[in-house]
């Protein structure tokens, strides 16, 4: 990363925006392999180590951030030597429908004509599908059908709230 | 980033996971703000430059990225002097569960007392929500009652195939 990016990075959080804020937290390669691992029920240090094969600075690093985040909880499971496990807290379980929005993704664009690695379903086996939910209309709709407002939390002096982190106007 | 991650990233590319193959190409921080922006309307290069004060080499090299991959198209609008704008793909456009899981994550977990800066409706004008939903049981259920199998695209060889991407096994 250039030197610059670390400075930038900062500004995003001051944002009115939860996109921004969220990516803060997880909008990081090596943090979206090691939260996708503790879904999978990975809780050590070594055993995320050898799933990523990833540098033991570098995951020390993900999760000391994740876990004062509040996403992940580091717990003693072993006193000698002293051992800590990592496992998601509610916040961190929250993230399954970006987890499960990224797997959907690349399985429709990347996977290639072998198809999905892993099929995700519902308990009685059918394919489980992600969509956007009305309460009111009880129905499933499309991203063309979402509209967006500024909620209680927009900054007074943003000229232009960030809005419509869904609305495509590139057609 | 320490040199060793551009040599370990290289790896994610190579795990059947579809996850790891989405966060080769969004899992960015900028990224995902520059994407943002275009959900926004925003296609010119000034325009995304002013709305995330970011620097321009690192804008210029994200527009790139997302082109290659499909993600954004670059169209010229304008001949002297030669000017592009930047627009989602329809590939680009089906990134919008994420960016929505993202944003309600953001607002359930890190807005704060003032409350969520954009709210996300239906056309109807009731507040959305993102829920996985089962077509032959006809229901939006919870994360709890995924579950997921090996698919097509599992390699072989992988002695633990990267499933459920969802079971919070952290309780």
């Amino acid at each position: 990363m250039g030197s610059g990016e670390g400075t930038e990075r900062h500004r995003h959080h001051q944002q009115a925006c939860s996109i921004a804020r969220a990516v803060e937290v997880i909008g990081d390669r090596w943090t979206i392999l090691v939260l996708r691992d503790a879904f999978k029920g990975i809780r050590r240090f070594d055993d995320f180590r050898r799933d990523l094969d990833i540098a033991r600075p570098v995951l020390a690093d993900r999760l000391k951030k994740l876990v004062e985040h509040g996403v992940l909880q580091k717990r003693l499971y072993q006193e000698r030597p002293r051992r800590y496990e990592y496992r998601l807290t509610p916040m961190g379980r929250e993230l399954s429908p970006i987890l499960v929005a990224l797997m959907r993704w690349g399985d429709h664009h990347l996977a290639g004509e072998e198809g999905p690695p892993t099929v995700l379903t519902h308990d009685c086996g059918q394919e489980l599908r992600q969509g956007f939910y009305c309460p009111a209309c009880r129905q499933v709709f499309t991203p063309d059908e979402i509209r967006s407002r500024p909620g209680p939390g927009a900054a007074a002096n943003q000229a232009a709230p960030t809005n419509g982190a869904t609305r495509a106007r590139a057609s």
